[in-house]
């Protein structure tokens, strides 16, 4: 993989070159719609041909875009297709889970070449766990025969809230060590070429499940992560929407019953603390210890005195009535939610992933089912609800694609 | 006001030229920044000197761009500055009511011309309501030596669900008659040379808010409109974001209480029905036949047996406990549902519009301590919550600058 080097092109630290505002529209467009001949590119970018055969042979000059065959004929000679240099460099995808992490090394087209994961423990140092993902990289990239001079793009998820300029956690819950831990600067000072992107889990596995997964091609949906707590990637337009100060799709948060139980948050009755995994687990419990339930008082023992919502899953799946009930109580109180934000931003469909989303098909089916039917005919006459197409590796892909999007500086 | 006659200008029916995709692209940067210097063009667009050159040229040749002095030096000769001509055409806005129209004509800045509002029934058939907002149309254009012909844009608000493409309203329950009728092809037949465009009154509103009013300059905000109904228009990234069917800030019919009164719309609990005007209303009306009110009471007795939301208003302002218990009741119902959706998009402002906010101070500060109690404190950190600045002229400048952002034809 070289880039061209020629000596009047303005060049970037990781090696690529510097665009322009319309050639990294040229190359987004190719990206999201390529292979595309040079005609088609100038229709949707509504630029005139001559416009079109300077900006397109400059890019191919450039190695940024490459040729890749003919399309069809429209009269006259077929026309050359031009697609994304897949060879352009290596892109990192990192998902940084509570108890692992997951990376991948890609193509300059998102195609996965090498994967990785191993168990992490995020309450350790961020410089500790930050090491070895480089490490884990640098393998991966010497299994391509490549060196870490040849990575042109990094992203990774954190699950916790993200300042997402500066690239750093904010008081993150499950990873207090890592409180303003200048995830960004740390990688840069190790693979200084690079300009990492750091964002929260939830907003990565949404980015994945736009570029390759279920969402592909949609302008708006959600996507629901159900775990530990509840959280929601907004895309808009086909990206990811941060809003005002960067905390959009804070939905676990949202108020399901005032009277509730007080969430960590300071607050009462807010929809995590009532429908995510440890609530599922928690009314597991409960139910084991009344009597209700024998499966799960069994699974209790067996598990020495340990339950969780996979447990009350596969026991719901097993026909234990009180399992139904807790997991469909969970499932309406997060519909119920959902109608609310379907009535109010119309989206095109919701996928919901998360750890959670393992325990079976009941909870989609009764999530689905109280979204319906509390959201207006109208927001919902062309809605999809259905599990992430990508499952867990919904943040390995949205990790790859945030990097690529932001692996060109302009100017 | 002349548009430059020259032989080789493509132009729409309205007689405006038609533009490039960049050069419309420079006519909303100078709408939104302006007045610009062609210096300051090619930086916000990052394009080179000599495009910039070559399209401010072009702009200004066609009159839709005009030097309107010099800005400050940076070293050399002050630089000149562009502004978009106001005298290029003749702009309406029309904000039609439930009982009253309100029209504006205003050049092409947008500045208004000429006002006229009157009474009008929406239950009259369509074609009745449009021919005589023509003739006020018309009557404004003369008072300024101008008819119909010099009209090149016309928005229109309406007050209910519309399908925005063909510019016509779907079962609106305020007015039945206009179900289905094909309002802007209707218009199209009486003046031909224009695209009008029309859309819902509080997407409208929410417009006039963005451009002139309390929004100016804010990327993300709700304008929330409570009056016989509770409606919201969502602005994102500067423009209103419609959703994927058109039905985006259906938030009236967000459930608050799943045993609560049954809705027009088949659901129980919707805000609308809990906390709109007619709720206020009806719970006034309550208080005053159970003795519980005496100033409430007497309104009643006098208005013979009518009691409205701002007779409850009033009487809050007066003391009334009563009066102020519904108040504040619907406030907290109304902040309890927008603190979920700040969660979820985190907006910069929500400005509060519609008949009930002239009900008085106290509404705006139980929906603002409401809002900022249950929502996170992240999302509240920099969120403002105010009345809107436009008052109920919201509606008019809404319907203007929706005209003006579509009154060139691409291409």
């Amino acid at each position: 993989m070289t880039v061209a080097q020629e000596p009047f092109v303005k060049k970037s630290s990781n090696g690529l070159p510097r665009l322009s505002a319309v050639e990294l529209t040229a190359v987004d467009l190719v990206r999201k719609k390529g292979p595309l001949s040079r005609t088609a590119i100038a229709e949707y970018l509504d630029i005139s041909r001559g416009s079109v055969t300077a900006i397109a042979g400059n890019l191919v000059d450039l190695n940024v875009l490459t040729e890749v065959g003919h399309g069809k004929s429209e009269g006259g000679r077929r026309p050359r297709l031009l697609d994304v240099n897949a060879e352009l460099g290596y892109i990192a995808g990192v998902d940084i889970g509570a108890t692992s992490v997951d990376l991948a090394l890609a193509d300059f087209q998102g195609s996965i070449l090498e994967r990785k994961a191993e168990p992490a423990d995020v309450r350790e140092e961020p410089d500790q766990v930050l090491d070895r993902i480089i490490d884990l990289i640098v393998e991966m990239l010497s299994s391509q025969g490549a060196e870490i001079t040849d990575l042109v793009g990094l992203g990774i998820g954190v699950p916790g809230p993200v300042q997402f300029p500066a690239g750093l956690l904010i008081e993150p819950p499950l990873m207090p060590a890592w409180d303003s831990f200048p995830i960004k600067r740390f990688i840069r000072q190790r693979i200084p070429q690079i300009n990492p992107v750091v964002d929260n889990d939830v907003n990565i596995m949404a980015i994945g499940e736009a570029r390759v997964g279920g969402g592909k091609g949609l302008d708006n949906f959600f996507y629901i992560k159900i775990g530990t707590g509840i959280g929601c990637g907004v895309i808009n337009n086909g990206h990811i929407y941060r809003g005002s100060d960067g905390t959009a799709g804070d939905v676990g948060h949202i108020c399901v019953d005032y009277n509730g139980p007080i969430c960590h948050c300071g607050n009462t009755g807010c929809l995590e603390s009532m429908a995510a995994g440890p609530a599922i687990a928690q009314r597991g419990r409960e139910a084991a210890e009344s009597g209700e339930s024998e499966i799960m008082a069994k699974r209790l023992e067996l598990n020495r005195g340990e339950l969780t919502s996979k447990d009350v899953g596969e026991a719901a799946a097993a026909g234990d009535q009180a399992a139904n009930r807790i997991i469909n109580e969970s499932g309406r109180m997060i519909g119920g939610v959902l109608a609310g934000l379907v009535n109010f931003y119309n989206p095109r469909a919701i996928f919901i992933g998360g750890g959670v989303s393992n325990i079976g098909h009941q909870l989609l089916s009764t999530i689905r089912q109280a979204t319906l039917r509390r959201a207006t005919a109208l927001s919902t006459s062309s809605l999809l609800i259905d599990y992430s197409k990508l499952g867990s590796d919904a943040g390995v892909h949205g990790a790859i694609w945030i990097a690529i999007e932001n692996v060109f500086v302009s100017g």
